[in-house]
This record gives structure tokens, C-alpha cells and sequence, in this order.
């Protein structure tokens, strides 16, 4: 077993993982609350100890792994490792090469004569950057003898979760909002789900969700509640360290709705840091679209106000960013800003990202690329910094949203063909 | 350049690579035909000098390549490679990896106590198998020095073709048929692709595409016409080697609809044969949908008819299979046989791949898992055979397939499911 503890990013209080694991503790014991329509207060940081690992692990040796070659990161999650052949403990080798992610995701660019790096989340096992913390907390559930894995969700994180329970051959139970898109409650249902819809909104299948696990005692993948949803998603920051060569991106563009994914990276390349393999952290630009900007205007005032969330970009739709002081301590600590676009600016930069790059996003992914136009067009990118795009899920996980701009094309006959194109 | 020829597989007639590729020969020049309706005639194989590569290249080296280390393969491409930092002529490196296939496709499972063997292509760049053609034909027109390419498509081939042509930043151009899916359209537009819809069926779109690439000099694309299409799909049989660690599998079940998966993966099978590398070819187990089964049809009766195709397995519903005489006469030699199911089949195993593997597949990559059933009921499977099942399509390329079976669930309201779960 590693050595970590748990630390909580509110008070500051320090508990051993024995303590928090073994007691099913997800937020801070001393001050954690999950309120209805609210950001979490007591999200726990899994804290290594990262003297010790400076001298145990080489900067060389981490470089040399291939991106996406997750489990040789092992040092740096809060699982159980094994020396033989099944490395992590209770999960055979071939079942890992299940979960493997996308393992050319960091991708390089030319757009109107600037270079620009993709990290392309697409590809994953279940298509989207969910995966990560899926994969993580699912693992960590049957290290602690669970056989039963919860999460509440709006589609992606509760598709991800059941593909990887799937994979990994354990059951999931998905909470989901009454106005849940056919498409992706298919998706959660295709991987074979107990799906449960809730005659309400998300923060109602959060809240139900959480009821339920405790009373069940089914492991909880509710995003920055557990805090292995951090932990999972701090991974990409390992991934770009490596896909870079160790020349990481001097501005990552992410796109916020819980803020999880944010935290999570910031989080990866702070322990880079702390390890003295990195000399500063990138700047985050963290992307809302303008119909859900919680984040933005905390950032402002300092104040968290609710108002209900309405975009395009369903996965970064909320009201309650659920790790919102996280995310807005990451932003600020890495000289960061939060910045918005519409919902048009999204469609017209999904448009671009699939033409340009020949990557389909869903829209929230799409929305980095919006972010980018719009420093671009406000002379904030220099031609010679190193900058990357978060692009999250695929565009085929929310085909409705391709419809947007791509109108049904006429017909003809075959010999009105000939004589548009001048053949005949 | 690689020493390569072409030789036809009706009349066995050979022809030097200078003239095929530099007159755009695509069909053989001596008895090919492309008839409405029909197979085609006179389909070109690619023929290197097995001898001599015998010498140049080992089976270890080979084996020691990563599973889907594409370019690596260079002697068995018909392309231009260069020794330097640019890899495939004409093509930054950065460029090839944009291309890069899923690199975790091998996967084991167990079912009902058995092992089972999966070739995932639901994570390549536009996620299905197809995009092995679009990439080999893709590079083969740039280093003609063509800029456009084009392909009749119901979906797939099309989507594939869009997509790769984005990465590489050239246009496509994709001919499809009236009654195309809006999925499957959205898709090709959404790359950017010149999408022409014709007033006819996939047939009249193929004769189409030929005429009008012909008279605009594009490069052409379609399925078993351009040899190079079974070139690229030859490709997952050096996968599978490289994965088995060269222990390959005894039988490989594969979908049909115009035969080219399968003629591919069979040459690239019988080429590691004429290398040396392995000691006899796997079994090839085609597997049709009932309502689209000409090949079988064809293998018992020795003669084509055409019957128009009707199944819910839309990538392999043809009527008239365009590389039929190759695909038989693969399934003949390797002492294989060719099976169907029906779409009710299809659906049934479609849900067991998505819940026992985590795979979200297509209806026409669902059907190899059909085709095992079925085997298996016949007690035709043993249980110390190394099975492979080819899914070569991601579902969410075809929601409309999974709404057969995911019927909406029940919608309760917070206590009403407090209460149903009797957690109150």
C-alpha cells in the first residue's frame, strides 16, 4: 500500500486513509457538507508523501513510460500494488488492458498558422474523460470488497461508470434527472445499469444517489464527493508531462461545469512539481459557457449565487459547480482566468474542431476551442507559447448537437449530378 | 519504394505498380468490370516479394513491435517510406499519429466459462475498422499527389474517409445513397466532406462515385475497386499476430457484407504464412445477416444472384457483396465456413457484448458475437480453442440499433424510490 493521507481543502484537518476508507468517509468528517444546489465544502486531497518519493522515483524513468501506460504511475495512487504479475491488487492484467485509455491522445496541430496540441479524450473506453475517475473508483470499490458501485449523473460520468463496471464485470447503480437525453440514458442502459430516474433535477439524483449508497453501502463515484474522482482525473497532467517530454503546455484550456476535471489536472502537475520534475505550473483557462458561469462570477465577487444552468454543453451545465473552491484556488494559484462563450461560439467551434482536426466533440469539449478563438481574437495567445486544449467527449455521445450545423443536403438524380459537377 | 506488383484475381494476370498507380488503374486492366448490381470482376491483389522479405525481415523484431505500430510494417505497405524524421513520404510524423489505431484492441474475456478472444475497432480515429482502408488510400492519393478523394459510402466507409482526410487536411468527397441514416450523414458532413445524395441506392452511388472520379481525376476510394482498401483492412491480421505473441487464434469470426474485412484479413494472414511466421492460416468464420446473405448463398450454389438486402445490420446489408470470389474463396482455403443470424440475433448479442465486455458495438460487429452463439449451441466451439470475434463498428454510430432494447425506465420521485429500494 502507498503511503498517503486524506487533507481537507477546506479546513486544512489531516486523516489517515485507514479512517477515511474504512469508515466509507467521502468528505471531510469535521466540516464536510453536500447541500442541495451548492458547491461541496470538505472535498478531500489524497496527500503522498512526496520526499520520499523524490528519492524513491526518477523524473527520467517516468518520462520514459508511454502516455496512457496508467499503472506505472503506481507510486502516485491511493490503491493497493502488487509485485507479480496481477499488479494491481484484484484486478487480473487482462482486465486492465480493458481499461486502457486512448494511448495517442496528445495530438499537435496547426490552426491559421499557430501551432496547438489536442490532448483528445475521445477515445477512451467509454468515449470521454469521465473515464479516468471511473476507472479509479471503481478499482478502489473492489479493493474494499465492494461489489456495488453508485453514481448520480447527468449521462457521461453514468455511462463511463457503467462501461468500466462492465469491463471490470461489477454492478453500477446510475441516479439520473427526469429531462435526461434519450441518447445518453441509452448509453447507461446499454452497459447494463440499474438505472434509476428521479422525478427531479441532478441535484436531486446527486441527493438521492447518496441516500441510497449509505444505506446499501454501495461505493459512491458522485464526482468531487469522492475524492478518487480527483485523483483519477489528475492523470491526464502524468500523461501530458510524458506525451511533452517533459516541455509541458505553458496554457491548458479546460472546460468547467463541477470543476473536477480542473482540480484534478491542476492537482497532477502540482505533484510534479512538488516531485521538482517541473519548474512552474501551466496557466489554466478555465472555459463556462455564458448560460452556465457559476465559477466566473465567484471568481468576481467572491460570492457563490445559484442560478439554474442552460447550455448547449450539457456536461458543463450546473448551477453548483460541486468543486468549485477547488477549482477556483487552481485557477488563481497557476495565474489562470475563467473566461465564457456562447452557445454559438460552441457550435461554431465544434464545427472547426471536427473540419481542422478531424476530431468529433461533444460540445463542451468544443468549448476550449471557443475559449482559444476568443483570447486569439483579444491578441492573448503569442505564436510561441506552448498551448493545449481539453477536449473532453465525443461528438457521437450527443449527435443532436451535430445537427445544429449540419442541414440535410439536396438530392439529385444521377444524371442532374453529372451536370452540377460539370461532367456531363 | 517497396517491390510490390498487382495481380488480378480473376485472370491472374500480373501488372507492374507503375501501371496501375500511374494510369489510375484501379480494376484489372485486362478483364475488370464494375457492373450495377453485380460483384466486381477482376479485383487487383498486391503481390511483394515474400523471398526476399524473408531475409530482410524476422518474425522476432516483427513480434517485437507494439500492436498497432502501423508503419512499422513498412515492407509490407505498397507506399513510399523515407528513412529520416518523416516516416511515410509526404506525411509529418505528427500527421501519423493523429492516424494512430486503438492500441489496446486485443482483449480477452470469458463467457459462460469459455475464453474469448476481441479485435476492438470501436476506438479508432473515427471509430470503426474501416478506417484501415481510409488511412492506406488516404496516404497512397497524397503521394500520387492527388488532393481529392473520393468514396460511395452507406455510412461508414464514408465517415471513415471524412475523417482520416481531415487529419491529413485534404478533401473528400462521399457519394451516398438517398435513404442514408441522419446519424451516418451527420457524421460525414460534420468533417467537412463534399456529401452528394443521390436519387437511387447505394448502387447507383457507387457507379456514380466512379464516374464522376474518373472524369475529376479524385482519387477513388471504394470498397474492393481500390485494392489499396484491402491493403489497409490486411493490417489487423499483423495486429492480431503481434498481440497473440504469435500463438494466433485457431478460428477468427468476421462480418460480411462486401467481403473486404475478411479478404483482407486473410491476405495479411497468408502473408505471415509466406513469411515463414506461422505455421498454418486461422479458420475464417463469416458470419451474414439472414436478410443480407449472398455470400452464403453463392457457396452453396456456386452462383450469384442478387436479392436486395434488408437488415437492421445496415454495414453489411448488400445484395450484391463487391469483392464476393475473394471472400469465398478466403473462407474455402482456410477451411472455414460462412454462417447467418438474424436480426433478432444480432440484437440479443449485441446487449451481451455491451454487458459482459464493456463494448458498445454496432448491430453488424454484433453479429460475430451472434455467429458464436450459434457455433457454440452446435457445440461446434471447443473450449481450448483461441476464438477471436472481430467488432469492428462503435454503437454510438447507430443509436437508433440500441433503442431496440433499452426501453425507457420507470420515472419515481425521491421517496417513491426511498421506498422501492427499501432503504425507508
Amino acid at each position: 500500500m502507498n503511503e498517503y493521507f486524506y487533507k481537507c481543502f477546506n479546513c486544512s484537518k489531516e486523516f489517515s486513509s485507514e479512517i477515511i476508507e474504512n469508515e466509507y468517509h467521502y468528505l471531510c468528517p469535521a466540516c464536510g457538507t453536500a447541500e442541495k444546489n451548492k458547491p461541496l465544502i470538505g472535498v478531500l486531497e489524497v496527500v503522498y508523501n512526496y520526499d520520499k518519493l523524490r528519492r524513491i522515483i526518477s523524473r527520467d524513468k517516468f518520462l520514459n513510460y508511454g502516455p496512457g501506460e496508467f499503472w506505472l504511475y503506481r507510486e502516485l495512487w491511493p490503491l493497493q500494488f502488487l509485485a507479480n504479475k496481477e499488479i494491481v491488487k484484484g484486478i487480473p492484467d487482462e482486465k486492465l488492458e480493458r481499461l486502457a485509455l486512448n494511448r495517442s491522445s496528445f495530438l499537435k496541430f496547426n490552426f491559421e498558422d499557430f501551432p496547438i496540441f489536442i490532448q483528445d479524450e475521445t477515445r477512451n473506453p467509454t468515449l470521454s474523460y469521465k473515464d479516468r475517475a471511473s476507472i479509479i473508483t471503481a478499482i478502489k470499490g473492489i479493493q474494499l470488497g465492494v461489489k456495488e458501485i453508485a453514481a448520480a449523473s447527468t449521462g457521461n460520468a453514468g455511462s463511463s461508470l457503467a462501461g468500466i463496471c462492465a469491463r471490470l464485470g461489477i454492478n453500477s447503480h446510475i441516479f439520473v434527472p427526469k429531462n435526461i437525453p434519450d441518447a445518453k440514458r441509452i448509453q447507461i442502459q446499454s452497459f447494463g445499469a440499474n438505472i434509476y430516474k428521479v422525478n427531479g433535477s441532478y441535484d436531486d439524483a446527486f441527493d438521492l444517489c447518496l441516500e441510497v449508497s449509505a444505506a446499501k453501502k454501495w461505493y459512491n463515484r458522485n464526482t468531487a464527493y469522492n475524492p478518487l474522482t480527483i485523483e483519477g482525473k489528475k492523470s491526464a497532467a502524468y500523461d501530458i508531462f510524458i506525451s511533452s517530454k517533459g516541455i509541458i503546455p505553458e496554457k491548458i484550456i479546460v472546460p468547467v461545469g463541477d470543476g473536477v476535471i480542473l482540480s484534478g489536472i491542476y492537482k497532477g502537475f502540482q505533484e510534479l512539481f512538488l516531485l521538482g520534475w517541473i519548474e512552474k505550473l501551466p496557466q489554466f483557462i478555465a472555459v463556462q459557457a455564458e448560460g452556465s458561469n457559476a465559477l466566473i462570477r465567484y471568481m468576481k465577487s467572491g460570492k457563490f449565487e445559484f442560478i439554474p444552468a442552460e447550455t448547449i454543453a450539457d456536461s458543463i451545465s450546473t448551477g453548483a459547480p460541486r468543486n468549485l473552491y477547488m477549482a477556483a484556488d487552481a485557477i488563481e494559484k497557476s495565474g489562470g482566468r475563467a473566461i465564457s462563450v456562447t452557445d454559438d461560439e460552441i457550435i461554431s467551434a465544434q464545427k472547426i474542431v471536427a473540419q481542422e482536426f478531424g476530431i468529433l466533440s461533444e460540445p463542451s469539449s468544443a468549448a476550449t476551442m471557443a475559449g482559444y478563438i476568443k483570447l486569439k481574437n483579444e491578441n492573448q495567445i503569442n505564436e510561441k507559447d506552448k498551448i493545449l486544449l481539453l477536449i473532453t467527449g465525443n461528438g457521437l455521445k450527443d449527435t443532436n448537437s451535430l445537427l445544429n450545423w449540419n442541414v440535410s443536403p439536396k438530392v439529385l438524380s444521377y444524371n442532374e449530378w453529372l451536370v452540377t459537377l460539370d461532367v456531363k
